[in-house]
């Protein structure tokens, strides 16, 4: 029964990706706004059963190292995709460099936040320098948007993205209360005075387990916002930011990388690198598979507005969400058989203990040995059902058989065909729904997928093949923050006329 | 390119299903048709992944020691599902009484085949003793039947069903030859006499696969026949023997275990003995536990054909076939997580060695230790959603979480969780495909069922669950026979002109 906050409007124009760090960090690559000031300080917070995500804002108190173009720049050449865990973009990203203000800061943990309200010339002089704003001194636009305010305060800076262990919830808030406290002293203010400047916005079901743990420790006021709410608003926010969307093209790196008719000459055929061609003459879709690489990664540059869509967000568990093209939204499915299936069946099979070790064994695995495929069965394909032989019949069906002992099949084999099993099942009722409500566009968000080349040629080959091709699998850098990033979204601002108080009717 | 063979047309008048022998044979049990002569004697084979399934008819020597009646009567009490795996039905079984000309036999494994082409005159006459056929002298109709054929003939005989598993094909190549060889004994005939009067029908993947195994072993005639249309004529036939069908009522027991307005008086309470309503008044459909059992098992005693139907096929993986009225069928879906994967995964996370070992530890089981409950994430119910603090938001959820250490975790709570979750899984799938069809009776058949209480009930769940209670789940005995059951059903007799040949354009 919580009344619902006022969305913020946050300028988005001329927004990149920066660059990124390492693979641990893929998916939580600041977003730098160069047209944004924030009002008031969120720091939003997604509690999930694993994982608790945490969105904030900070002034850029210096120029980027580098700029973010060079990070997602490319193109469809198979060597762009030879390390999977950095997928680049296939389109050429001028637009991208003409839309840059200014050149973007990497994300640096010593940002601190500068909300607006603490810049009232009635409170204290803003800190910053006043240099920093110079580079910004050629687009009038951002120079008027200065002027109207004050002029201690500039628009610019870093969305950031933290991710902690929901067991050790305690780092995520000692990681807030440092993030507050530090704010307090780049603002030369005091520490009581900085926590008047900042909202705890929580979402996930963490938002209200440990909603005393947060209120009471960091002495801010928190406000829980509905988990399906939060993430479309996060969709809905973060499918505008150029570079971020990204899928597997329909069309084959070896038509990409070869010139006109000479490509079209070559599809239907298996090349001399063995690249299959991704709608042969029978008909039959191939899986894009990573390895190599049959299909380009293609980043959409140019974002336009995506709804309607189905969202499959893959956290511990699966939530499927229907939005609708004015934003509203139901979730009309989802399934038990997610990330945490995952992680939990992985850790009790194999001695990796981080998602990152198991996702490493899949790599290397070939569930061949261990998933019963038409072939084994049938000793050929099933061709009139259109089943071919190297499909997967039954996974795991080969343990059983062989005795089940456990030493006899790697843990690498076992990541594999467990990874695939649940993508497969995931991109199949995720496929289900998106024809159900006759939905061409597919998000799948979630932790789970933390832009694992195997998790999303999976994901995509499941919708390439229950569709027949005719719908797609849309994936996002920040896959992991979509709840995160519509409750820092949301806007209580100091005073009560700007809030549109909705009823949560439960 | 196989032409199809024509079916037999096979009298099901007064078919009865013979008593249960142990838990082991519970979907093997014998079905005694009183009125059926067998021309060609078809010993039916179905090679799935895992397990092969053998069907064929013997002559009964000897009337039945114990009426089915006994076996198949009951009521829908509690008591009754004392014992889970002993289902028995709820409904009155008079009518199945007197539907009996002779108190059927219990199978046993020392029946002949006896095909009418061997008690033709010219070859030699039938062994079987005339006053076997007393019994059956009240009916004016089978004695007609019996005088339009050869006197030394006569009808009456049970079906009989056997399971290898496919590991061991060898040992039920072994166990068909010495069937045929028994059975050359039983009618005086030379062995080579005896393979010409019968016929291998095998269907299954291992159709192709052990196809010269078979004919090569047995120097009979195998003719190969195709697994989907093999399934739905088996489907077909045992949905017209009575008791065969069976489903969770959605009558409460406690409604039917009170009398009339007492009884409507409770409902949407929770009683005294915990046991939850069906439909209570907020909606919610509550799972049907068999533990205690909330609803009655309810075995259909006056069979009607079932067409239009959604046959869901659950063997090491699963098989969605939809049938349309007039029989045409289609394998519209499927998925690889199946039995296999139920035994695969517990055969390496348990000590368990068989089926039924697994199926014992998941009775025992809790999966509130291994899964992640709504509860678990958002501490209470998340009701906007309509999702209960009880539900299994993350299947192996908690795994993860608490380290993942083998040994922390006991195989009944590991075998509970994969047995809810492989059964949740499909169940949704198989809905999803009923609700995309408009079709209302969805059939659980394959042997991964194994009249297992858990099984059925979290099927029958998943349906009623995401059907909001409008379609039902429908099980059958004999679960695992259905395509070798219509494999035995496929006539190739040996006068050519009865054979319906019909191309399979593949």
């Amino acid at each position: 029964m919580l009344p619902f906050a006022k969305v913020i409007h946050v300028d988005t124009r001329g927004a990149v990706i920066l660059s990124e760090e390492s693979p641990e960090t893929r998916d939580s690559r600041g977003i730098y706004l160069p047209n944004y000031i924030e009002p008031v300080s969120h720091i939003a917070v997604d509690v999930g059963g694993s994982l608790a995500k945490v969105v904030y804002f900070t002034r850029s108190p210096e120029p980027p190292s580098s700029p973010s173009v060079a990070a997602t720049r490319g193109s469809g050449t198979p060597s762009n995709l030879s390390t999977p865990r950095s997928l680049s973009p296939s389109n050429d990203t001028d637009n991208a460099t003409n839309l840059l203000p200014v050149s973007p800061t990497k994300r640096t943990n010593n940002g601190a936040l500068t909300p607006l309200v603490l810049a009232d010339p009635h409170t204290h002089s803003y800190p910053g320098n006043i240099s920093d704003i110079t580079g910004l001194a050629n687009s009038s636009l951002l120079r008027d948007t200065i002027l109207r305010r004050t002029v201690q305060h500039f628009p610019g800076g870093s969305l950031n993205f933290e991710r902690f262990e929901t067991d050790s919830i305690d780092e995520c808030v000692q990681f807030i209360q440092s993030l507050i406290e530090r704010s307090a002293e780049a603002n030369g203010v005091s520490i009581a005075e900085m926590r008047q400047g900042v909202k705890i916005m929580a979402t996930g079901g963490g938002a209200h387990k440990f909603y005393e743990l947060f209120s009471g420790t960091l002495c801010v006021e928190v406000r829980r916002e509905d988990e399906m709410e939060c993430l479309i608003e996060g969709l809905k926010f973060i499918t505008l930011i150029p570079d971020e969307v990204y899928y597997f093209s329909d069309e084959l790196i070896q038509s990409v990388s070869q010139s006109g008719a000479a490509a079209m000459a070559t599809a239907g055929k298996v090349d001399a690198q063995g690249l299959l061609p991704g709608s042969s003459a029978n008909g039959v879709l191939e899986r894009p598979s990573p390895n190599p690489p049959a299909f380009a990664v293609t980043f959409e540059s140019n974002p336009t507005p995506q709804l309607p869509c189905l969202l499959v967000n893959i956290g511990s568990g699966v939530s499927i969400i229907k939005v609708d093209e004015d934003g509203k939204f139901e979730r009309v499915s989802g399934t038990s058989l997610g990330g945490g299936t995952l992680w939990g069946l992985l850790s009790l099979l194999t001695q990796a203990t981080t998602f990152d070790e198991m996702l490493a064994f899949s790599e290397k695995g070939d569930n061949a040995t261990v998933d019963m495929l038409v072939g084994d069965i049938y000793g050929q394909d099933y061709s009139r059902l259109g089943l071919k032989s190297t499909m997967i019949a039954s996974s795991f069906g080969k343990v059983f058989k062989k005795g089940g002992e456990k030493g006899k099949f790697s843990p690498e084999d076992i990541s594999r065909s467990l990874l695939y099993a649940v993508s497969n099942n995931i991109g199949q009722i995720a496929y289900m729904n998106a024809e159900k409500y006759n939905l061409e566009r597919i998000y799948f968000g979630g932790c789970f997928i933390r832009g694992h080349a195997a998790t999303i040629t999976t994901l995509s080959y499941a919708i390439r093949f229950w569709s027949k091709g005719t719908k797609r699998a849309l994936f996002l850098r920040h896959e992991g923050f979509l709840g995160s990033i519509g409750a820092w979204l949301k806007n209580i601002g100091p005073e009560d006329e700007d809030v549109d108080v909705r009823i949560n009717i439960s």
